[in-house]
């Protein structure tokens, strides 16, 4: 089976995610400064929730370019992954809509775990269906990047009650560590080609 | 004809349905757990609904990977089968909203039916394209998983005002029946090729 | 330059019309069926609309598949005619909610008017590129179909105000003429290959 | 790395800016003219903003076209151009609900201009990854017409304080400007054929 249609299916979920998330900064009715100035918080939010966006297109496009064999539990893993992330604008929202309150500072950061969660699980799910000496098992190895994420947000949760800016801290942090795509894949790949 | 456009527009379709029926569920103003306890009827109906796109979509991938011709009229038995689904976000949100009441239950089950209908139309006009002799006349054959949702679904429209929790149960259970995606046609496929 | 990318953006912007538009449906807020009743004209409308936005990419993806050549002229007489469809969730949501009134039913004819015109525009900018002699040029002729119903438009704009019935069974009309995918081309492409 | 999945997520993303700035177009409440008047601002702020995302599109087109090699780096550029891209529906809702009032007037020419500089930073970067001699450095040169567009900008945002008509006319002069597509590329692209 192949992976395009599920390169393009999940193109075009990440793409409608990412645009939709704008849709929750309304357009205010005011015409001057002040009219703007609640809509900050919510731009803040939007801002972090695009970069995350961008960093799972990111590697789930290095993911799959490392990929060769598509089966049914990969479909659903990567089903489940697109869930959470279809989270993504309402959580986001709710985050901005409330100035990063604790409650919604702390659920932002269980959709951002489980979403790193899913993640976790389509690798193995595609290292399941293409053998334990497939290129993106050597690419990933024991992927402690992607565990060291989920440890973080699991524990900017309980943390966002304490401080919210601190859990704020913890998510920019991951994401900042994020930002640079896959190095490992792309290394694995360049090492195969050579 | 080439059955590529066809794939890209209906995983474009699928994609925006799949994520604007997370719109419905719309972000609280407040800020604590109770602002968040109102909107847990409509993500359940969220998550059935993006488990039955989901389904939809695994189910059309195979489907049209065993296909190679495509004409008029399996062109428009798509956009049917496109038709009724692109109801799910309207009929997601008002049962969710309506916590699950008889009524929008019954109705979520009507557009399910006709979607269930749809798709055994589409695999008829593909099959006439094709031929009676075609990888996808047998690997599906006379489809008996497809009939008996009709039916499960056609039973529990009326159910749903004897009781909507029989109805919401077989809505789950032909969900669960569906979620190990097509292996007749995976087989069929893995024979042909070998 | 190729026409991938043009089929591509062509194939997003129309799947994003047609599921968006069920937006202006929106979620009633009663559980019964006099909730769902004041829906009716939109839903109606909501049809209209979803063949004719079915129409357009049927007979879209025929041009394209019988089109070699793109150039600059080309590229904007799609987004014109894009543009064009881009207004049908808001005019299908204005005509429906409205109940059919004889303003928003003209405006409708309007946009179906202009978008037939776009239409039109576009085969022109293709057989400019590809020239006389082209498959295109061959299929479409004088074509005399698309000519018609842009007469047929117009003429039901001032129907519209001595009565919207005459106008919308004009618009139903066209679209049953259409439903079948442009034959011409059909033809000529299957002479072609032959 | 291939740029397939490039262009397909950005189209996913420019077609889904496109069609939901419609969306700020709400639908009136009454069937006359006059409550289709004070939407006229909302319109025209629509079409010239349509204009604009056809013009990155065609121009993000041809660029890609030109492109071979693609990197982190371009992958990065490319969604920091998205990001500005996707605040047109914001901006341009903002600006034509306040009848093109001097705040939001000059806010949407510091959206242009931000976008414009990311379309800049991202032919950098894609020069960057294909070297100095390649087809697209030659085609693009210094790119006098891409600065020329962020000096005008950057001249609005002031002007709209004094006469938002003049920083108006500058975006629409700007915007016909680039309505032709880049000819630069095109001519190197022909000259590298031949």
């Amino acid at each position: 089976m192949g992976k395009n249609r599920l390169e393009a299916f999940s193109d075009g979920v990440l793409a409608i995610i990412i645009t939709i998330m704008v849709l929750e900064m309304k357009v205010p009715h005011g015409e001057d400064l002040a009219a703007l100035r609640p809509l900050l918080p919510v731009f803040l939010s939007y801002v972090l929730s695009f970069v995350y966006v961008g960093i799972y297109w990111n590697n789930h496009h290095h993911m799959l370019h490392a990929t060769h064999r598509v089966d049914g539990g990969v479909l659903w893993a990567n089903l489940h992954l697109l869930f959470w992330l279809s989270l993504f604008p309402f959580i986001t929202g709710w985050m901005g809509e409330n100035h990063f309150a604790p409650l919604p500072t702390a659920a932002y950061g269980f959709v951002l775990m489980m979403a790193g969660v899913a993640y976790l699980i389509l690798a193995r799910a595609i290292i399941a269906a293409e053998g334990r000496d497939s290129l993106l098992a050597k690419a990933i190895g024991t992927d402690r990047k992607g565990k060291a994420s989920i440890v973080l947000y699991a524990a900017a949760i309980p943390l966002a009650f304490a401080s919210q800016w601190l859990a704020q801290g913890i998510y920019v942090a991951v994401a900042l560590m994020w930002l640079v795509p896959d190095r490992r894949i792309e290394r694995a790949l360049a090492d195969h080609e050579h």
